[in-house]
């Protein structure tokens, strides 16, 4: 019986190691193995790897991730809309899987707070069998209850790593902070979450869509991703600057709704102030801890805001993204967002490359 | 020509002095002069009175007012719910006056952030005639358009006093931030507004009300108005005690919603994580800037929250409040708030009261 | 071993008959097995017993069940809400059992609408084995996935039966129509529905609840549910006598909100005149297809109505039932309407009973 | 001083007569003159000269213009938006005038349900001074209150009529009943609410529009205007063969949101039908009273029905119509609509061509 290959973070900082973990011949019930096709690396990948966030090590990262179907436990023949299944099928999933019992999953219906969630590439350990929960190689086992999605012929492998957990994450975001058509709509960040809050509000129907962001080759495919104005904020580094250059674009009054994709904590407080009066703030990127900011909540007060925050996505999110991936023109645009491809033992070169920012998207190909 | 008596403000943290103006004998077209019967003195005064909020001085204050209408403009023959009104009708209004043209209030329907809202007691300069633009006065002279309210017979004017502006705020917060029958609602502090907002919401249905607050009159305050368990803040100091004994009350994931009605920045870190996860914050004491805390936005996004800012009130507000004191339970209760009264003559004792917060209520009655 | 004894319908409008089937002594994981206690006959067991609502015959009726647990299958050790379970336990639960997995309980949401939908007492034929899937008898066998609670010691078993499935009924029903606090709501329909909806409503916050219905005794229990104002259908037989009665009680322009609650096609002509202009309809009552009338669909746009369905109930709103059940005044009364018991031997009259409507709630006493 | 022209409807389905009425010279404050440029025939147009709705007689007919303003009475130096207004700028309006002070506009927030709505080409008898209260006409006499907007340079004549009263409509309905992005989504009827209605959605963000009308010419606007299928309803008369061709276009389960713009009771009927279960039904097309329908009000019940009425617009949803106009697409297709256009002096046959529904939209030019 051959060996599979896979990447493991086994020590914060340090390189990552390729191991060898026994290939999997025979599953229980619903479950499944794929072999992976294209393992994207996400910015939380970066994050895991300087410890920003705890996770058990060794690890095979990897939450996104396209493949094909290598073996199916009994049961498992139909994905989570319902469509056959088979050996061979090309399919991406839900990097989490969740209880569906707590009071989370049950009585509050907010399932992405489910007290036991774990999520492929960044809950499990690699010394437990069957050791390969990760994307990161050549095979990923997936567990029961996998929200499992064949992509369609039409939709490129490359779409679905570029759009990532990103666009689920945005699909989310807006449901919960909705955006009304005929909005005003200002993104902070450029990175793939900024990108694709950019794609949903522009199929949400905003009526204007102001982009901050940087560097310039990322401003560029916010423009073109539907950002009517951009704003380059290494160009642009006074706050006050920044806010009048945003407002002319917007009108006095600021713009309906902002999103904040971008991770640093400070820019909650630029971004609020964005927001016109009675509108709305979705608080999309700060998903690690990056510490406090001085902040006045007399501000929430007096402008009337709504404040939203959003966590993760659901499988029902995935579905969404993969049906915009549809539409020819979004699963083009978030295809080329991938710009940098490394097979699994450049695994090193690949993070490197994702960490300084001078990619679009990098993905390993195995 | 006899004159009319009033309370001005003419230098922050000095005594308010009597003044006397010109009696209004002849009306414009809608305009209205009533009979002071009583005021209310609301920490909003404090503010005033300390200079924490800018003002035009020198000022008559008071924007808590019920009093006889003494004159009618032409064409003022119905309130604002319609119902014929007379001289000698027992009234009560909404403090502020809106454009009804700008952007706010047309485009966005967001009244409260008109951009030239005015209110009595608060945004008129006591040197313009017709002077009598508040509340500490024997009368005072309401323009064209304010939504005047003629106050059901079973409703005593200390009810609606007691109520003061608190209630039509906590109506309108509550609103912005629904609160679903059978939740369970963390309400943060025990002054007017927070008196209201249990009030509130109680009448929506929520299962439990948990209130935290001091000093222990007002607990006992917050017990008769709903509240089934209370958490005297002078009592527990250290925030972990306090978090301990709040997560006591609502289970271990914190509750549904919480309300903010004390108006220190840092009862909302306080605040925010006493709200379950996925569940709604409403913060509605912040009414003056009082200052920056150190704040965590990562919060927001983990916990999935919504964080909801509330500003004033509008006129169907007021119109739901009073609907409210019909019921005579209500109308009891918030009469109970009324511990304090005091002639025009003694204002200075009464501010120095209700700056102590000795008191429940303390009001003027000319 | 032991046989158990149940109540089986085998042809429609002939009497039920009593059969045994085989005890059982084994279980597969998370099944149960539970002594029943007390079994309600709701209306809809009436119309099935009548035919008019095909299901497989001969079935064993019972879908409104309170029991004790008997057996636990491998790995059922806590409840919906995550109490511990155990033999002895005294347990009621959601009557229908939905897949989890279809278009309309995965990507919409919409549960009730589960293309495989099972409820117990309704859709298992007592042909096949287990054979035992209903409330009319000695003992019920609970399928894997079945959403069970364990009830509260204050919650008395005639609580739970009195407010049967109506309650759960009326919890979702006012979810998807729901009434803000202050709402006027007019109630059509004085039966267990009708009640249920009173409760909520009055729960929910109503400022007036107007309940529409017949004879005198039901309408006492609408009393002394909250309606502040009832209307004796039978005395008020002219439909704009009864208008005319209703809107004495609302004001000229009808109620916030109107929820039918009756079953008669015709009840919805007679509410939608009810509803204030842009107010809301809940058809909740129309749960049998019982034909045609002949309808106007310009009052729809005219009014500006939201006209809003709801069928059956999630395991959510059993969850909301029974804490609504943990008050003591909702549980008294709710209880109260449990009027007239049988043992099982006389499910005959039992059945002829409720369907005379002479009755409160009759029940089955195995 | 020169009399003003204008055609009259004196008699239902009588001719159109010229008369003559005389200028207007002086105005009250807030008052305007305005020049007609174009004046829309619309479908209600129609129903008025054929007496199905009761107007007063004689009238002058046209509540959809375009003019140049001519007077301004004193204090109107602004429009609707706060943009400044002056002599010779080329202006729309909102059809209909509200009080602002009864039940609906104030305490419910229902302005389209005003008691005393006055629409300009409806609700004023032209005996009556200034007689010039529709567009039929050389010159109109606007009220003050009127919500008046400067129609920006980039948006054409043509455009705002050929989207006509039609596209506020279909805004208002659209924010009334939501559509979600990527929604599928049916429109019954291809007439101007239907064609706006297609807009909308697809601005809305609408992932399939699928569009039932006719005649071939209107479903060829419909495919332009952003239909994905269209079905001809005179081609596929049989009702089930209809339902399997939506069908075949939505998938098995319907349409999440399905749109009546036809007009003709039976429609709704076929429509409510199209909805998937717990999906929205707006019923937008029934503004006339065309009779009843034998209706099964089980459906609604059963299906978990949303079904939501809308009645006219309020001056917001022409600000947000005229928004979308500006996006140069839809300003020309909406444009495009216009097809016929008539000298005052030929209103009979205008009036004659619309009415055969031969055109696209037929307009006045005085």
């Amino acid at each position: 019986m051959s060996n599979v290959k896979a990447v493991v973070l086994s020590a914060y900082e340090k390189p990552l190691e390729m191991r060898e973990y026994p290939d999997i011949t025979s599953l229980d019930a619903g479950e499944a193995v794929v072999r992976v096709e294209m393992a994207g690396i996400c910015g939380t990948d970066v994050h895991l790897w300087l410890g920003q966030l705890a996770v058990p090590l060794p690890i095979v990262l990897g939450h996104e991730t396209v493949g094909r179907i290598e073996l199916l436990g009994a049961g498992l023949d139909k994905d989570w809309r319902g469509a056959p299944l088979a050996v061979g099928d090309r399919v991406c999933w839900a990097s989490s899987l969740v209880c569906g019992e707590c009071y989370f999953c049950r009585v509050k219906r907010q399932p992405t707070r489910c007290t036991s969630r774990k999520a492929y590439g960044i809950s499990y350990c690699a010394d437990h069998g069957p050791h390969l929960r990760g994307g990161y190689a050549e095979k990923i086992h997936l567990r029961l209850g996998t929200a499992i999605f064949r992509i369609p012929e039409s939709v490129s492998t490359e779409a679905v790593i570029g759009a990532g957990c990103a666009l689920s994450t945005a699909v989310h975001g807006v449901e919960r902070c909705p955006i009304e058509w005929g909005d005003t709509v200002i993104v902070q960040g450029t990175g793939p979450v900024g990108l694709a809050a950019i794609a949903v509000a522009k199929q949400a129907g905003a009526a204007k869509i102001i982009a901050l962001g940087a560097p310039a080759h990322r401003l560029e495919l916010a423009s073109s991703f539907g950002a009517a104005a951009v704003i380059n904020v290494e160009g642009v580094i006074d706050i006050n600057s920044r806010r009048a250059a945003v407002l002319h674009e917007t009108g006095p009054y600021g713009a309906d709704v902002v999103i904040e994709c971008v991770g640093y904590p400070e820019a909650v407080n630029e971004g609020i102030e964005l927001v016109r009066d009675g509108g709305r703030y979705l608080v999309l990127g700060q998903y690690a801890n990056a510490g406090n900011i001085s902040f006045n909540p007399h501000t929430i007060t007096r402008k009337q805001l709504t404040v939203q925050g959003s966590w993760g996505f659901e499988p029902r999110h995935v579905d969404r993204a993969l049906r915009m991936l549809e539409i020819r023109e979004w699963s083009a645009k978030f295809a080329s967002e991938v710009t940098h491809r490394f097979p699994l033992s450049e695994a090193n070169a690949a993070m490197e490359t994702a960490r300084l920012h001078k990619a679009g998207k990098t993905v390993l190909i195995p």
